[in-house]
This record gives C-alpha cells, structure tokens and sequence, in this order.
C-alpha cells in the first residue's frame, strides 16, 4: 500500500452500474502517463451500483495537479454521471479531536501524531471539560475548554464552529465526547465527524453499554467507530472489533478491557479516513482495502 | 480437562455469599476421600453471590454414588442453604435434535456425534418438514415430521412433549429450528433448551438478521448460542462468536459466511452443557472454565 | 460478489509493473462489449510486480467463449507480456479428497457438497485406510484405499495418477491425508493440491503439532490450508485461522478444538480455490478478495 | 474480579497432586475467619501437578498481615511439602522500563501509568538511546541512558542492576528494548522480566520477524508477551494476539499494524502479572483467569 507516497492523487467514484466504466475511467488516466497504483472496483449488486477507488502516481502524470479536477470533471464525470471526489496524498488534513473525561482514546491519538504515524495536523482540541487539558499541554496543542449546558448548548457550538473555521479543520474525531451534537453541527461536516462508541452497535447504543452487556450476559462484547449523522449511534459504521469477556468479568471489568477496544477501533477508523480509503453510500461505509 | 473421565463427580452451586463456604463443601469431600480433579469458583461482587463448580474423582470416594445426593444434602447443603445440582460423568445425557430445512447445523452435530466426540445419545429428530429426513437416515435416527401450523400448533406440541418423554430426553437442541416453541413447552425444559440464533445477541434478534446486518453495514457477524426461555431470543448466552464482513459480501454472502459461525458456535454450547460447565443465574449463563 | 454467476470469465494476471495495464487490459473487455462485475488489482512495489483478478459478464460480450483465449493472447497478453490465466464459472471443477483416519474434515467437504453450497464436482475419494469408507458410501462417493509403505509408494502413486487422470480431476484436497506426496506426484498438479495443516504455520511445521503447541505452552493455536509444494508444509498459504487456549488445556482438548479450525480452514481454502480468487507469486498465495 | 481490593491476600501454590489439597488449603483459611473471594485450581493430568491461585479477604482476617507467611508455612505448606508465593493487594510493585527507539509500547504503559489504570509505580526508564527521553519528561520519569556496545555491556549491566537495587523494582518491562539481556541479568530476576517479542512464537523468533512474515506469506501476524529466559524468545508465554493481514500489505503494513498487538499484548501481559495471576512451570506460564 503506498501509503507514503507524497505524490499520488486518488479518485472515490460511485453511479449506477454500467459497462465500460472501469475503461472509461483508467483510459483517461493512461492517456495522460499515469501509472496506477492500485484500483479497488466492485459492483454492489443488490442496488446496481458501481464503486471504484483508484490511485496513481502523479509523477510523471502529464497534466498538472491544478488542472485535473476541471479535465476529469470535463472528459469523464460529467459525460458518465460519477459521483466522486478527488484528493492529493501530498496535503495533510487537518483534524480536531472533542474530548470529555476520559483520556485513552486522547492518549491513543496522540501517541500517534507525535510519532509520525499518521499524515495529519491536529490544531486544536476540544472538551466540555478541563480534565485533559494537562495532556493537551504536553503535547503543545491549543484545548478549548466550553462549559455545555442544554442552555448554553447552541451559543457553545456557534463559537466551536467559528473556531473549526478559523483553523480550517477538515475533519473531527469524537475521542468518548460526552455531548450529542445537534443535527444543524451535524450537517456542516457530512461524513466528516468521525466518532467511537463503546459497543458492538446496532446492541447497546446510547448510555451506559458496558452495563447492559453485563446486564444481558454477552461472552463478547466490542466497541464501533462510524460517522456521526443526526441519529444518535446510527450512522455508518467504518470499524468495528470485538474481545470475549466471560461471567468473571464485573462491570468495571469490561469498562477496562473495552479501553482498549475503544482506542485501537477508532485509530483504525482514523486511519482509514485518512487514506481516503472510505465512502458513505446509503448510511453504509464502503472501506476500501 | 478430565472430559473422558467416566468415573467422577460434578457439584454446581450457587448461594448467597459467606465466610467458609469453599472450607465446607472441599471438607465433605476430602473427609470421605475424594480426590478434587478441578474447582472454579467465583464470587460475583456486584449481586453478592458465591458460584463453584467442584468435579472429583469417584475411584476410591468412600460413599456409594447412589448415597452422594442424600449424603451432601444433609451434611452440606440444607446447613448452607445452597443452590445445586449434582452430576454423574458416568451417564450419558440422551438429546433430541429440531431442525426445519437448513442442513449445516444437523451436519455438524451428526459429525460429532458419530466421530464419538460426545458423550450423549441423539435417538431422535424432530422436524416441520421432510427435507432431512434422508441426512437423519443416513445416521438410523428416527426422524419425526410434524406439520406445524398456528391451528395444529398446541397439538402438535402435546406429541413431541410425548415423544421426549417416551425416550427419556434430557435436552433439546434447536439446530436452525424456524417454530417458536410455546411457553408451556419451553417451562418444560428450563435451561434444556439449546438454540442458536444467526447473530450476535442483543443485535437483529428475530428474523432475517442477516438482511438487517447488510443493510445496517456491520463490519462484523455473529452467531449466539443460548438457553430457550418465554421471550424470543432473549434467553441466558451460552457461547458467541463473530467473523469480519466487508462491504463486498451481499446477503449472501453473509449468510454463507454465518453457517459456519453458527455450526460451530451451536456445537461449542452442546459441549458445554454436556461438561456441565453452565449455570443459569439471572437470565445469565455462568460458563465455567 | 457475484459467486452464483454461470456465465462470467475471470482472468488472473500477473506481471512486471507498467503504465497502463489496467487501461489496456480493460479495454479489451470494453472494446467487445463485455460488462465488468469485479476488479481487484494492486501493485506489489516491493518487487515491482502487477497483480490483477478481473471477473466480467459473458452475456452481452461479443464473442464466442471459445475465442477468449486466443484473442486475448493475441490482442493483450502477448504484446504486454502477462501471466494470466482464464476461467468461466460455468465450468465445474473436479476434486479428489484424500484421506487417512480422521473424519472432521471430510465431513465437513461432504455436507458442503452435499447441501450445493460448492460448484464442484467429487467424484472419488482416496485413502490409505479403510476406515472413512463407509462415510463416503453415506454420499455414494468412489472411495479407493490404497495400502501405502515406504516400498509401495512409488507404485501406489502411479496408481492413484492414472485415477486421477481417468476420472479428470482439476484439483486435489487433502483432508488430514497422513502421507507425504512424492515430489513427482506434486509437480504434476502445481497449486492445485490444497493441504491443512494443524498449526499456525511457520509454527510447528511436521508431526504432532498440538503436542508441540503444548510443550511449548502457546496461548493461541491455529490451523493453515497451503499449497502443497516439493518441501513440507512449506508451500504457499491460503488461509489461516486461530483460536484462544490456555493452561487448563491438555493436549486432547487441544486436538478437539483445532479440529474445528481445521475443518473451517479447509473448506475456506476450498472456497477460494473454487471462485478462482488465488494466484501464487513466489511462494506466496495471492488471494483476492 | 476484585481488582481494586486494596487488603486482600493471594496465594499462588503448586504442587504433586494428592486428594484433599483443596480442603486442606481452604481449611486454613476458613479457620482463621478468612473470607475466600476467588479460587482458581486444577490439576494437570499429564503431569500430576495441582495449582491453584486464591485470594482472600483480610479484613476480618484473624491474623496479623505480618504473620500470614510464617503460619501458612508452618501448618500448611511444610507439611504438604507446597511450592508457593505469598502476595498482598494493598502493595505497590515498582517497575522499571527499558525501552530503544520505538515509542508505542511506551506511550501505552505511561497513558495506563497516568490514568491510574494500574497499581503499579514506575520510578525509571532506562535505555540505550536518548531517543525516548522527552516522552519520559512528559510524565517527569527518570531516564537513564547507557551507550551499549558488544564491550561495554557488561560494565553497562552492572550500573542497571545497581540502579534497579537503589530504585527497589520488582519488576521489569522490556517495551522493545533491542538488547539481548546476559545469562547474569536475566538470572536476577526469574519469572520478573517481560518481554514483548513482534511475532507469534514460535514463529519468527529473533531479528525482523515482520519480514520474515511478508516472505512467508502468512494470513495472520502475531505478537507474544512472555518471560524472559537465557535463551532468546524462548521464555514462557504469558500473553498472545493476532490480526489478520492479506497480500495487500507491504512489510511496513505489517510493521504499523503489528505496533497494535505489540502494545496491547504487552499491557495485558504487565496486568496479569500485577494481579498475581501468572505462575511459571517448566517454562509454560499459567494465567489464571
């Protein structure tokens, strides 16, 4: 996977099945020298509808990278009718991480972007609290602490909003925020938000899962990152793992063991977003491999 | 695990949490020499209750088997107030198997039982339709075909309740059996009821959970084996496991993929319930190690 | 994935890393009308090397089936120098299972095969024991038991060559076959003899792996499906699973719960073997998905 | 599990296995009014050993914390001939950690470390690079850096191990520390140093497994956490996990996914050594659960 490579472009493309798509679309890539790198294509065909990832190198890509928008726009999308979008491997996103009291997932993310392992910038954390605000610290990032009430709530997300704007955050990480954003939030960054909740969803959504599944006795228990969308716990799921507890293990215990699930599933999903592996069809995340 | 040991045997307790409940229940058998081949206990902090399973060795135990019942009732477990049954690694448990049309389960408990992997006895097969007949025959197990409708329902019930009785069944496995089996039925057996359903318990219980599962876009599937009780799918887990899926598997693909969770997961219950490895406590099934 | 199709080709393709593989290669489907269902493609950049699986549909392709082969050599493989091979999935596959004593594994094969799940054909089974007869007369299967030693061995195989070749065998299964295949009876049948192996390969390679795996004191075992090659178990890996155990295991409870792995590996290999979804490359399986 | 249990006992005991062990050992503590919270025994048939870990509740405990060992000894494990340990819950183990260039299992331990996931101290880190030392500063640990050559190691040794006397540890973590430990070193501190090796042992022991890996081919990569011994990855298993991985993946896939398993295994490893629930026999670690 070419996963460091600082010069490729990649394509996500969806519409309704045809023939000759894939011709289409990898000839107008050889016309202009392009070397492909790795093409993920498959018809879903319950619902008739194409899907294709494809990256290539733009090293010796006879058009320059400002142009190719427009010319694919013009020469293949508009004449085929694609729903797609294009980025660069060579711009790094920029993502800010919403955090509340608990600090795994936090130290998780940052433990890998102070060590390189993820091509991203992260400006600035949020937090309804200021408990981790010394680990924000240690790690020189700006934490925004807001006090959120149910009344104090909109005014709060106004001044969050202005202040993603104003570090042009591409993306948001939810790393176990405690708040439910409302839906107009919500609809500024469509498959954008990126958030992980502590069970193996559609089981136990909403409060308190670690409680119901010692409750209702499951031998597995997991945790599921998805995209946020206006329903709470039921967007499209982009990672999910799971661990076998058994009737030893207390409440605390899985709350313990699910630390652990919580931080690596999420981490996954951060990663998959950005290598532009994922796309949202119909509430369903196509995860590119 | 002493699994083929054919002479020993198996104490499963529970009982409200005190001082010197293991020092009583090892002292009975020691004081009449019996040698202790494995104990699990637990205690369960959060609802104050003491589980143990103690297995010993009947060889040189100075008390007839038939005495052992009576014997630990008085000496132990009228003085303790305890919770028990008693088993004897000697007796083979005699099992009926329910099937509707899906082969794969009946398959795979047939392979074992007549690889002699089991201890147990299957002398009959119960069904709605006629499909398995053959696969029954290939293994001389009577099979017995039931048209089942909502009006013959109740009757029918009435003869398979004969039927087990006339063959002495001690349990009933429910490999992909697509009736809902009554609330008087289901009394009759109380944790001797073994189904499994094609997913992972709380999640898409009832029908087509597969479909559910495609359509929700889960990342991974289950199967869940549990006790049958009153309420649909909501019986104590005994055994689950879980596959990875991607956006690739249809429907299915996703049901191909499920058999063969769900032979496995059905199998590893029967074999815990025939260890005497389970305990119903709480609609929750305490699967000792 | 479109794995009931019968009327699609796939072609298999490996080769030295170009600009403009896919383009070319997906224009000659194009160019004759033919429908992709499915591309999975991807550059191994370690050693420069170009993989690509392409399944399209035949119903609208203008062509004759017949004339695939020839047109694509000329038009495609030829002037861009490809390894590639080509199926049509309306083409069963015939599979010989070889076998010792143990009977998970053909069991499994056989309720597979039995139940339609598999496009294949099984038109004899062979043994160097007696013992497995009578489950394959269950499924009315050819069953021919050899009597192999050391002496006879060279003789047997030519035996079971001349089986093989009279009954058109594609493609052979080893189901726990307990005899080391000569290097000549291997070379006739390059990555179309499937083998499981009862253990996680590289680990414990040979004979006895639980007991290894035991002594050893490994908390996790595993099952490996290969591609059996001149070395022993030494060839290139299909598929690979594994399971948690622990202290309290013997060696037999070892045995029984791989048996489990093993059977599911098995017929999981077989499964990608059937949908032409391996390629091997230096020892190693490619195996799209 | 009574995690947070402050004053409580363990004891972990092994021994030839006899009739009325259990009874014995649990006698002794009922007779003292001790409340027993969890017992874990069996015997191991192959072997005829018993082992059994069980904890206590000291609170209404009738003897002096002080006391505990000298009266065990005197009336039970002498006379039984036991080979066993005595811990206390309500005290802190120190634990040293000696890390080279990779940060992940670092940031693992110190983020459980902080959060006060464990009861543990870490009063140093030690290394044979600087590299680590600003992560060490974040969370204010002594690090101690020691340039090591072939010549200098065993003068360097000798200043470890008077650090780890000065310091008292108890226990030492090796977070991909990439040296090799002398015999002398190792013999310090039995069944008291763990090691996180990047494969699934016995595969791959030794330098770049990952590679190793690729080479082979193989569908799964491992991690092993055990305890080191002379002999290099060798020592007994205490913890292993597995992920899957495909020909898609590149060596430094490999390597980036297997940072997951490194880190998780390892912390689990390090949480069942702090619970006192790993016991060493002929180089097999029991973990009880």
């Amino acid at each position: 996977m070419p996963a460091t490579d600082n010069h490729s472009a990649i394509l996500l493309i969806y519409c309704s099945d045809r023939k000759g798509l894939v011709a289409e679309i990898t000839h107008f890539l050889s016309r202009y020298n392009g070397n492909i790198l790795e093409i993920d294509q498959h018809v879903d065909e319950q619902n008739g509808v194409f899907f294709m990832r494809v990256q290539w190198d733009l090293d010796r890509f006879e058009m320059p990278d400002t142009s190719i928008e427009a010319q694919f726009k013009e020469e293949v999308a508009e004449p085929l009718d694609l729903n797609w979008t294009l980025h660069f491997t060579g711009q790094t996103p920029r993502m800010a991480v919403f955090v509340s009291k608990y600090a795994h997932c936090l130290h998780d993310v940052l433990a890998r972007y102070s060590s390189g392992e993820w091509k991203v910038d992260i400006p600035l954390i949020v937090s309804n609290h200021d408990d981790l605000r010394p680990l924000a610290e240690k790690y020189e990032i700006d934490y925004h602490h807001f006090h959120v009430t149910p009344q104090t709530k909109p005014g709060v997300e106004q001044q969050q909003r202005a202040l993603l704007r104003e570090h042009e955050i591409d993306f948001i990480v939810l790393a176990r925020y405690m708040q439910i954003l409302t839906p107009d939030f919500v609809d500024c960054y469509p498959a954008r938000i990126i958030n992980i909740h502590h069970s193996f969803l559609p089981a136990f959504p909403g409060a308190r899962p670690y409680h119901s599944a010692y409750r209702r006795g499951v031998k597995i228990i997991g945790a599921t990152s998805h995209y946020v969308t206006e329903e709470l716990d039921q967007g499209p799921i982009i990672e999910q793992d799971v661990i076998p507890v058994n009737h030893r293990h207390s409440v605390d215990d899985l709350i313990r063991k699910g630390r652990d699930l919580e931080k690596i599933v999420l981490s996954r999903a951060i990663w998959n977003h950005l290598q532009r592996k994922t796309l949202v069809f119909e509430n369903r995340t196509i995860v590119f491999r």
